[in-house]
């Protein structure tokens, strides 16, 4: 039979150092706020359920954790501030439920790899009582050391209460403990605060439990798991760490990126075998990119779904909504909203198409405008397959442009164009010869007056 | 009573090796010229005045040293390199005037930290004669090594005349030298030039003040602080040391950078609290953003002044004399030149707006263009107060539209638009059933022609 | 007399871990094949001649290996995989054709420096029979070991057989290896498969030659020289060296990158003196610039001829056969095709130009479209010197606009427009007063009906 797992997530701490109007766990790495990564974690580790332990921005919190998450999170919370022993045992009634091990995460940390907490289970299911994630550090410095005997944990020693030889050890205190479910409560409520600034403390647990026979092990995890973000800079480490790591396994699954660092992925990024990736790339959340798509350099995309040979860019923008078929072509200087673009088509300059389906083989000249907002509503341009939409035209939904029109260059459409038919809107060119010098010599004049009435 | 500090600017040397048509000093980090870098941290030292040594594009050089300075410069010409000790002096008849320090910097070394400059004249005021500015590189190898005894510095030696005990020494001289302004010029007078080189070197002061019985004394400052520039790839380096030095103090205020290191600041750029920044965003001069306010990736911002809550680009263009009101909005492939957006206005798509006054609440369609030029005067543009311009319209400067307007799509509009008007301005459209397909013929027909006329 | 070598250049493995559709010399670095690097690095080195191994996409290998290569290149197909030693030997017809050197190289190595090669043909010149290129990376384990007695190479060992002491050695075999062109066939016949994979190995060459008293030696090369491409992150990495290297010496040429990291160049982008490049520049092949040009920011060249002190972006696209003349400006958010752009000439807003040819000092207003394109043909647009186009206008090609002429703001010019005439071509403004607040009265109501209708 599996085994059972709680993840208390706490997330109720703040950081005065971030500065900022809202919780630091809904800041966002690779468009997803902090939290949802660690609940996310959490469940592809095959946690049974979360609690969360909010303060700031409860409900905000609450609802960010549970963003596509298939778990059940009850949220509890702390109004003190009493550390993190404290705060774990707001969690009370949750453990009191009942779970082979009771695992502590953290809000703010959210590169934490599953494989590190079915790593820590592991050990549970093998013996050991609490299981500490431990990482080594290029510089120990000011970091708890997990003081080791034997194979077993025997205390985490503060760095400032750490003798010569105990600060000499390497391996610290991830802070990530997973501990059995059925001690939890009674290890939880032993947890002291006689110490310098009155707190309860977490690590404690490790001495409480070696007092009454129990059995710890530390084991140890990438240090980048363990990141935590007090301040934006850190939130900036937090997500080039994510970002690199996203782009190396696109990479690996046959994704060209010539300059992967500059290239932005979301956290349901989707892109095809041979797609390639030229520099300066932003995928926002709700990309999915086909096989042997071109995303050339300066594009931007969101929510949009790109065919198999599909090019992109440079200078493109994809908004949800925008559904680009096979070997499609949107351009540079092109904006693609809410918008079906067919098999083959092309919209390759300057043009905005929002609200719109566009057939199969459609050319949309330079410049095209779909007129799709009224001041209040949005309104449907169809354009038919293998229409040809002249450059700089204005298509003033609703509208209709049939199978194989013709819209002449420069035109204003206000009316259905049928199949085959040929649509012109534009004014008569009148042209006056010689005038342009007359008028030149009368702006001339227009901008010695101005300069004279400054002077 | 305070004391009072002359800084020495050595301006005059030039770097064959930049192969520029202009002084490297002249060159630019964060969007100002190097020499004023090296000012505005003398001043911000509390320097009283500043002596700088010019040769090449003297005026220029002069002129950029002064930018936004509220010091007095006095620029003294050095029309022969006899090397640093000869360049300083110079500035005889100015170190004469008396000042309690004088400091030598270094007009393409504009790293340098006014905390080092207070350093040192801390350590003038405590007794020392002459303090030198030195630093720990990785490979000490080439510099000059700071020979110590006693807490006092002995001698400058330089590597290739050291012992190899010398050269395990890792403390090097940076080349910033305070002493006292009282026997500035009689030591400065008292170097020789009985070197290899024939010149004369201002590293000599230390043992001539030794020799006096006067104190000399080193102390440590970073070693980006001395960074220097005798290649474009050396100004790169700067750059970037420059560069992750004001993103680091904006993320630390409260600005979220995705990636710190695409976004280009410049030196006078002023960003709110909880401003967040995507990837792939320019600062010009002269930039403030409000509180709030999103730029989007892949923005390019000048001279402008964004309000609280805004939201610019991804793709959008802020030139000079654009002013964004609150939570007004300038989005993909727009550009915006010497115009107020008013508050809530929306600009958002394949636009130009030059000259022009937006009012609040606004709507501004896409591809709409106001023509503000007739080839020599500029004109203005006022769009009213929840005024709807249709896209793709073209506004002919000068020209009113008034609160309330409304502009149908495609339209020129050539003459005022009165408060809650509806104007439009564009021809009728013709459909011709069936013509497309004919026309379609003729094309190709055309096309067969060509090739054959080609074959 | 010179020396003649042959370049055996090993291109028919392919590896799975790129997950690729097309052999992996295919793979571009600077906007060049792999393959292609390889063999110009050996024309570079004075090679006379280059035996091309293939295998996957032969003849598609053999065309990228050619590319602009003045050299004969002969292919030799290796249909099985038996090690690099029997690889060598599919050119044995070759090697036999007699040369004084042959050198291995490999098509995925695309970062070897053809001074290492030279290095290694003068070590033939002064006797050396069999020259290995060694590196030295910062931690050897999994390499083979170059083991040296008395100045010579006596063995090539695998990291797997050698013994702990050989592992102590940090010099590594590179993989390229020069050797006698007299003795090379006999040398690579003797080469058995007698090991664990019954492969051919041509490190077995080196204790062949010694058993033959043959004089074999190693010399060093840089390690990037090495880097081989087995994955689309190694590919992401080569590309990395191979652009750093291109800023480093396009900045010491006096070329001035705010942000080298950013600017992504080709392998043959000619880059002139005080050239000025903002961040996030992508050169595409074939871009030349000229001195004194400013490249702003979000720019992207491919194909283009910039003149001397021309000014280029933020947001420009020029795209092939763009001609930009002296101290001409294409500005934001304009794309430039296979057109021709005067000298002083301003195409500076949201305009489209292509198949064009525009004067010296013409203004072309913003948001203006050349329609060249009418679904089978493209057809050129003439704009005379000094002409004046008016914003938003639509020039429908065939079309030519006289010298000085003049085109209002808004039109579609659909005729020649002779030197110095006005042509104004756009519908008259209606006004109605009132009008607007009914109008938004009616969409209100449309709006309100669709939402009931949702509802």
């Amino acid at each position: 039979m599996a085994r059972t797992c709680l993840a208390v997530v706490l997330a109720a701490g703040d950081a005065t150092r971030m500065k900022s109007s809202k919780s630091k766990v809904l800041h966002t790495v690779g468009n997803r706020p902090l939290i949802a990564h660690v609940t996310h974690a959490a469940a592809a580790a095959g946690v049974a359920k979360v609690a969360l332990v909010v303060g700031r921005d409860a409900d905000k919190v609450t609802q960010a954790a549970s963003l596509g998450l298939e778990l059940p999170v009850a949220a509890v919370e702390q109004t003190e501030r009493k550390g993190t022993g404290h705060a774990v045992l707001m969690a009370r009634d949750i453990i009191a439920e009942g779970f082979d091990d009771v695992v502590v995460l953290y809000g703010d940390a959210p590169l934490i790899d599953p494989a590190s907490l079915t790593a820590a289970t592991a050990e549970r299911a093998r013996g050991a009582d609490v299981v500490v994630l431990g990482f080594r550090p290029a510089d120990p410095t000011g970091y708890g050391r997990l003081i080791e005997q034997d194979g077993e944990l025997v205390a985490i020693r503060e760095h400032r209460d750490a003798t010569e030889a105990e600060r000499a050890i390497g391996f610290c205190n991830g802070g990530i403990i997973t501990f059995s479910g059925r001690e939890a409560v009674s290890l939880l409520e032993a947890i002291g605060n006689d110490n310098a600034k009155g707190e309860y403390y977490l690590t404690d647990i490790v001495e409480i439990a070696r007092a009454r026979g129990l059995r710890c092990v530390a084991i140890e995890a990438p240090e980048e798991d363990m990141m935590g973000c007090n301040t934006r800079a850190e939130l900036a480490g937090i997500e080039a760490v994510w970002q690199a790591r996203a782009r190396h396994a696109a990479m690996l699954s046959g994704v060209t990126m010539i300059d992967p660092s500059s290239v932005f992925l979301s956290h349901d990024t989707v892109l095809g075998t041979d797609v390639v990736i030229e520099p300066n790339v932003w995928f926002g959340p709700g990309v999915r990119v086909g096989a042997g798509a071109v995303i050339h350099a300066f594009s931007h995309l969101e929510g949009a779904d790109v065919g198999p040979g599909a090019e992109i860019g440079p200078f493109a923008r994809l908004r949800p909504g925008a559904e680009l078929a096979e070997k499609s072509k949107v351009g540079n200087f092109c904006e693609v909203k809410k918008a079906k673009v067919g098999p083959g088509a092309k919209v390759n300059h300057l043009t905005y198409i929002g609200d719109a389906v566009i057939g199969a083989r459609a050319n949309i000249g330079a410049g095209t405008i779909t007129c799709n907002y009224d001041g209040q509503n949005k309104h449907l341009t169809e354009i038919g397959e293998g229409a040809f939409i002249g450059s700089n035209s204005s298509l003033v939904a609703p509208v209709r442009i049939g199978d194989g029109a013709f819209v002449g260059s420069g035109s204003v459409i206000t009316a259905d164009v049928p199949d085959d038919a040929l649509a012109i809107g534009r004014a008569r060119q009148e042209t006056k010869p010689g005038r342009a010098g007359r008028l030149r010599e009368k702006l001339a004049a227009l901008k010695a007056l101005k300069a004279a009435s400054r002077g």
